[in-house]
């Protein structure tokens, strides 16, 4: 483990236990099924890197309720919701290391127990007795669900631009990211600058760590990704380093590229991927992706240090930092 | 088209054509595709039941805001939302004659399309301003997800009994039918025992009309129920007339009947489904499932026979009656 990531766990370890019992208190299914599949995708091994910057930009803007720990299983709640979906919708089999929901229990139950978890974090949310939380989780889930939609119609296409492809993560992962930050400043009653300033960092470090992810992706080692590399090109799913790539090769190149991602069956060679991710390295596609994270990992970091020193702005910043460390 | 089904829709002609528009106004998707789906399933020739009931409600309640007509569709996109999700769940084929969603647009687009309609309905709750109404909304589209999670299992399983059956269409259909009457009450800021009332005439109309609806799914023709009868069968699901066959028939009966629930990939003839519908008849399970229906129906006139006369309290009357009558 990095240094980094070892000194946020420790910072953490407290929140972390807290948000860990949280979620399995708040889950309260009726139906023994419905706990087992929403267990699989909720103690699988997530980051909880959703509730937990929430948790740290409450206390940045000096909240001082007792919900703060409940309400940030909304966003995990709501995360694993959209994991079920999506795993669906890419035809994933493996996350984590293990088999995906619908691959043990059936397309229907994963729809189902998706749609539970949504519930659950609505309930939570009204649990909040802010309005305005209410409203800017159902934004949350219309953008979410839109932005699968785009990115499956554009699947396959390698006329995908830089800025669709930025469209459909800041809906798709970015949003979350910002709402979780936004609503903590709003439950904490902190000024309208501070809201924006927190949901700033949320939306840029969504950016970043949605951006390494695509990344990893590609060059990431497998047992440590928990799935096999290449998912994305196998599903047709263009991320920055392939645009880049796309953009940027030489003509005979390209051609070759845009073959490898229209393949029937995804049944590219092992040989295949490893000349398309030497292509990307060599074309600066990795470079440029790694840079591009970064940025939004900068701007993440300068939205918080408007806020005076603290243990918590502390890890809001090495939390942005570490979206660029990690290797997994 | 029946005398009380003319009557109705004469009353509710004005509320109907506002219901309709505000259905397309509040859709409001940025994605093209999340339009055609949305539509092919909100404007496939639904009868509107759900809000069309809860705006009666609020005027029963002296409402007098301009909301209701708006927050009455979020009832309708939870609705359909449902619809989307659950013709998946059953691989069902048609709905109103035409062919499902998935079959059209695949699973995937299905599931998104289904979570953004979710998500309007949550975003036009948030719209009434009352916290109440979004945690009634929240709870019970936890308790329909489980409900359907809940059917999905028993499948199959002759030993499924009333007790069970009707807890299962509680969940499925009556919850949002109550929830429906109980917000239009809350919403006019009605007392207490009013939004008792209405949460009752919604409880027991959703279960009347679940009940009538599994009934005409074995004794309904063909082209006014818009897909085949047999439906239930087919997928492995009981429902009332076929519990009370197996509860009451002669032993030798009952053997046959089990084996047709349990024949793999549901392949009975029209022979066999004939001999199954004789054999209800013969045996008063379609007499006793009528029954069951009605006595919900008398409690949902019951429950709004408290209301002074007046033309909303007569079409909400004329609703519960009319769900016994219907024939499709």
């Amino acid at each position: 483990m990095s240094d980094l990531k070892r000194k946020i766990l420790d910072a953490v370890k407290g929140d972390l236990e807290e948000i860990e019992n949280e979620l399995t208190a708040n889950l309260n299914p009726h139906i023994d099924l419905v706990r087992e599949v929403a267990g699989h995708i909720l103690f699988g091994g997530g980051k909880r890197l959703r509730p937990l910057v929430m948790v740290l930009c409450g206390r940045l803007c000096g909240y001082s309720g007792t919900y703060d720990k409940t309400f940030s299983t909304a966003f995990e709640y709501l995360h694993a919701a959209t994991l079920l979906h999506d795993d669906l919708v890419d035809e994933a089999s493996l996350r984590r290391g293990k088999p995906v929901a619908h691959r043990v229990w059936g397309n229907s139950v994963a729809v189902l127990v998706g749609d539970f978890l949504l519930a659950r974090a609505l309930a939570i949310t009204a649990g909040t007795e802010r309005i305005e939380v209410v409203r800017i989780l159902a934004e949350l889930t219309e953008a979410m669900s839109q932005g699968e939609v785009h990115q499956l119609m554009r699947k396959g296409d390698t006329g995908l631009s830089e800025d669709e492809y930025l469209e459909i993560i800041r809906r798709k992962t970015a949003l979350l990211f910002q709402a979780a930050c936004r609503v903590s400043a709003v439950l904490a009653d902190a000024p309208e600058e501070r809201q924006t300033a927190l949901a700033d960092y949320g939306y840029n470090l969504g950016m970043a760590f949605q951006i390494v992810d695509d990344l990893l992706d590609y060059v990431a080692e497998t047992p440590q990704l928990g799935k096999a590399t290449g998912a994305d090109l196998r599903e047709g799913k263009l991320t920055l380093p392939l645009i880049h790539l796309l953009r940027s090769a030489r003509s005979a190149d390209r051609k070759w590229v845009k073959n490898l991602v229209q393949l029937k069956h995804a049944e590219f060679t092992a040989e295949e991927f490893q000349k398309l991710i030497d292509l990307m390295r060599e074309s600066g596609a990795l470079r440029y992706t790694e840079k591009v994270a970064s940025l939004y990992a900068e701007k993440a970091k300068a939205a918080v240090s408007a806020f005076p020193p603290s243990a918590a702005r502390e890890t809001l910043l090495d939390i942005a930092q570490y979206t660029l460390n990690r290797t997994a």
